[in-house]
């Protein structure tokens, strides 16, 4: 079989190596689809060495078919289609308090062990989850960031009629607008990049560009004067935290998706002033998964959009390089078997 | 009947004046107490004295009884015991989403117009709150400062078993930490004034220095390492912002109580790393006063404790001064009748 392997100095190998029979416990997949994430980018940028044991096969946004099913393995047959939630809480304690998607031990698979760009990868049968017959394997690729969208808004509270602006119109954030419009909100994107822009708008979505528009007055030209009831953070720049203070309405709920490495200055002025929340998301749990099956299954929103390459595993080394040198992309997968 | 005025510039003029009687809809209050609140303070220092129309009488946290009805007033009458709400929402929108209480354009009793530092004080109905027959007086005066706290701990979510940290042992946070108990939580305050300690511990509270003691790390050792399940920012320093998004467990809620006047770096990591939530919770709604007011008659919590001196209305002057030498004292009452 075929697999990819991070060696470090922005270097990936395709190697050949023996087909593995699953462990007690295991199934083993033949992946389909594998899509390459900001983190995948950042360990490609060497920013997470410390992290990944390299040699490394990396990715963990991928579908898949069982291809064989270890001892033990119950609920799980050869042939099922399957996503992996790439979360291992084996080591999971009280202190935790049932919060396994975020516990202390939390080991995050295809980072902390070994991830989906590969032709077949072996995973603990906990991790599964199994797609209808019917889903398409492409769009099935989507739904590790579509459930961190899932997630965002769940943990938001959004609701029809609400007005929801996303901060940052990258992969994630697209995926936020779409979940939340699909939620009946009306929702606004904000976006520096004109090309992510247009993309956006292509899909069908409302976005605008905060250093051409004054987003805090558009946005209250947009709702009466009540301001936003949701903001999702997933720009991860100063401007966006100046912002959702401002674009928040009274009661407005901040989700902080995006990942800030230091402290940043915040104006809790506003959130005493306003009652705001700040709402902190990371990943999902099981009921973020079947909600963005069930999406990608329907397919109904606009998620063909988002993959704009598909490139042939053996072409790893390219991919990468590529997405460093092409900011306006949005998703690349690649074919696993290919 | 005797009122005080502040005038600007540290001073306070007592001043005789006729006693008015209620326009429509107003009732007219004989004054019992008015306590001095971090607010007065701060006019007192000239930090608000853009807001302040001088000369004015101010004060907001009263008791009192009704000794006229306006026109128009109904369910109230002379003799009814009573405390002010002092929050003026007549100028509430659509935009405001029904939150009253912190709406836009929300006018502050005492700050914006004249408050209860007097003899007899006309307010409109709608702020009143009626106390029981058998409500004392005295401790009535804390009603105000207490709902601040049953809002806070309301907002907070919080359940008997949890447990809180209260970041500042001041009138508000030893407010918060004698709620949070009687809710049946455990609570920790921190404070780094041994005076105020000593106060709390007197008061049958459980506070520790953190200059002292590795507040996280006796935190975790109190919870089984589950750290606090919802964290008072009731300080407004600097520290309390470092150690809110430690302390606080998976999950943990933080309220945003204290009042920060200008951007602060906070550690937005964490929010998303442990799912933590920040929530601004500022005065109070009618069901905090009715809390209040229930707590406060059944007198069940240390309350008197929190009362440090009780001074005739003519010595505002000297009381002010006072409370500048004296960081130590915590309630301060003006006897308005003498
Ligand atoms: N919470 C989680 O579990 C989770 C999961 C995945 C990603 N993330 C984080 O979410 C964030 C977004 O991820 P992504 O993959 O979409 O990243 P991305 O970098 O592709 O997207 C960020 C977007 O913000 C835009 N932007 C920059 N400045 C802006 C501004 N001032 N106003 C509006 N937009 C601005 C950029 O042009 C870019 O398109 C990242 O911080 C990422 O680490 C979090
Ligand atoms: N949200 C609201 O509606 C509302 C209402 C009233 C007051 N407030 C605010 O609440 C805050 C507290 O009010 P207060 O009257 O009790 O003020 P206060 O100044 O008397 O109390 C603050 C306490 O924090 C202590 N402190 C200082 N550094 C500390 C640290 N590192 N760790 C722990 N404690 C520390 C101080 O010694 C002091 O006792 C203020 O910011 C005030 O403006 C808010
Ligand atoms: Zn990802
Ligand atoms: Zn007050």
């Amino acid at each position: 079989m075929k697999a990819t392997v991070y060696k470090g100095n922005k270097t990936f190998s395709v190697i050949e190596k023996e087909i593995e029979a699953p462990e007690k416990g295991e199934v083993r997949i033949k992946v389909a689809y594998s899509g390459v994430c900001g983190t995948d980018v950042h360990i490609y940028h060497g920013m997470m060495d410390k992290r990944v044991a390299m040699p490394q096969t990396i990715g963990h946004e991928m579908s898949g078919i069982i291809d064989a099913v270890g001892e033990g393995v119950e609920g799980y047959a050869v042939g099922d289609k399957v996503v992996v939630r790439p979360l291992d809480d084996r080591l999971v304690k009280a202190s935790d308090k049932g919060f396994n998607h975020i516990c202390e031990d939390l080991k995050f698979i295809g980072i902390d062990s070994p991830g989906s760009m590969q032709q077949y990868w072996n995973v603990p049968a906990f991790v599964l989850h199994k797609l209808k017959a019917e889903t398409d394997l492409k769009l099935a690729a989507l739904i590790e960031p579509l459930s961190v969208a899932t997630h965002d808004v769940r943990r938001s509270g959004l609701v029809a009629g609400e007005t929801a602006v996303v901060l940052g119109g990258g992969p994630i954030g697209l995926l936020v607008a779409m979940v939340a419009k699909e939620v009946g909100a009306n929702v606004i994107v904000s976006e520096v990049n004109e090309k992510r822009i247009a993309k956006a708008q292509s899909m069908g979505l409302h976005a605008v560009n905060p250093t051409k528009v004054d987003l805090v007055e558009y946005v209250k030209e947009q709702t009466d004067n009540r301001r936003a009831d949701v903001v999702f953070e997933v720009a991860g720049v100063q401007p966006a935290l100046d912002i959702m203070c401002e674009v928040a309405g009274i009661r407005g709920r901040i989700l902080m998706v995006a990942i800030h490495g230091e402290k940043k200055p915040v104006d809790l002025f506003k959130f005493f002033w306003k009652e705001l929340s700040l709402i902190g998301a990371r990943v999902y749990e099981k009921e973020d998964y079947e909600k963005s099956i069930d999406l990608i299954t329907k397919n109904e929103l606009p998620f063909e959009d988002m993959i704009t390459d598909v490139q042939p595993l053996s072409n790893i080394q390219q991919v990468f390089e590529n997405i460093d040198n092409n900011p306006d992309g949005m998703k690349v997968l690649m074919d696993c078997q290919q």
